[in-house]
């Protein structure tokens, strides 16, 4: 079990930005190695790290671990973030499972053919298919499952973080998400989190999405709309 | 805990296929009701059975389950197919997760623009991605993890199964992979399953795809390939 956890991925948010959260709110250190040429990412290849030839790689108790919900699961069990039982523990794989649909569609935002209409997108889906479940989760509760913080909760602040970056009157609509996000805040480790120099990442600009054209050498945009 | 266990879903393989194989093998008896007109999801909509508006959904244990993976997790830890320790399970999560991507692919295809293109894909990610995973994996085990059946193993065979299908030679070069399929497919319950007149549902055909560009209302193709 000894050594650092070590995350391998681009230096930006993409599908790793939820395992750091996760980390963060377990307490886990960890370091970090960006992928930024091609020649590293075949170097691991070629190593036979990445078992399905994609990234997010995470080292951690002596495992390569590949496979971003494969490595949420590990870690939201690992560090008691994954509700009390079975019943619970289906409760929030149903809450995660939604709130990681919502953030694929804004993590492809950059690689979309028409950024508009993709927004637009996001944008309705977000007010007529999530936030109205969620705000209806915590009329009452402090946290969306079992009364005990999970992995859920942790993406969905994650998730209406992402939300307001685009639409920043999004929440106004949706009280009881609002006011949970302001709690989720205030977690120290999460507040920290927040701050400058912490190792969360921005929003994806030009160069995030250059390395990841060329680490993987893609031509076309790789999202539909 | 009484009730039979209820599927909702259309009369098709789609998301809800997995579930159905993993309740056969858990010996889990299901009925199903199939969704084939619009009225009939608008009623699961109003009825608020459906958290995201998506199907599959899943009566088990006095719960509407929905997101398939969350119920695939429920199903696999209830009946003891997960993994027996936190690292198994993850090794589990892992190549289960790598087997839905490359079903998804295979599901997606009756929905795509350009068929062919998608099919040569499919094919090319299997042999060069997936099934060289698979085969080593399974050079000496009996099953993927801890030498004990999973989730993992029943996704699989159900993936090497929809393989076949579409190209009846893949698995000539992955000896192991095959070996594995035999024996997966003595498994009594698995057996029965794979006669005529089971609950297993066949390839998509166009009823299938008109009912679900109906009940979803859709217009344009899903898929960009």
């Amino acid at each position: 079990m000894a050594g650092k956890v070590v995350l391998h991925y681009f230096n930006g948010r993409g599908k790793m930005e939820s395992i750091r959260w996760l980390l963060t709110v377990a307490e886990v250190e960890f370091d970090e190695v960006f992928l930024t040429t091609r020649e590293q990412y075949e170097k691991l290849l070629s190593d036979g790290a990445l078992m399905f030839q994609q990234v997010p790689l995470v080292e951690i108790d002596g495992m390569k671990l590949i496979q971003t919900k494969a490595i949420l699961n590990y870690i939201a069990e690992k560090y008691n973030l994954h509700g009390k039982d079975l019943k619970d523990r289906v409760m929030v794989n149903m809450y995660s499972e939604g709130v990681m649909d919502l953030m694929e569609m804004i993590m492809m935002l950059p690689f979309s053919k028409d950024k508009n209409a993709q927004l637009e997108l996001i944008k309705t889906k977000a007010k007529s298919r999530y936030l109205p479940v969620f705000d209806k989760a915590l009329s009452g509760p402090i946290y969306l499952v079992g009364g005990k913080l999970s992995c859920a909760d942790v993406q969905l602040l994650e998730c209406t973080l992402m939300l307001e970056e685009k639409f920043p009157e999004i929440l106004a609509e949706f009280g009881n998400v609002k006011s949970f996000q302001g709690r989720m805040t205030r977690i120290p480790a999460i507040s920290r989190f927040l701050q400058p120099g912490s190792k969360r990442k921005p929003q994806p600009d030009e160069t995030y999405v250059k390395t990841i054209m060329e680490v993987f050498q893609i031509t076309a945009p790789l999202a539909g709309k």
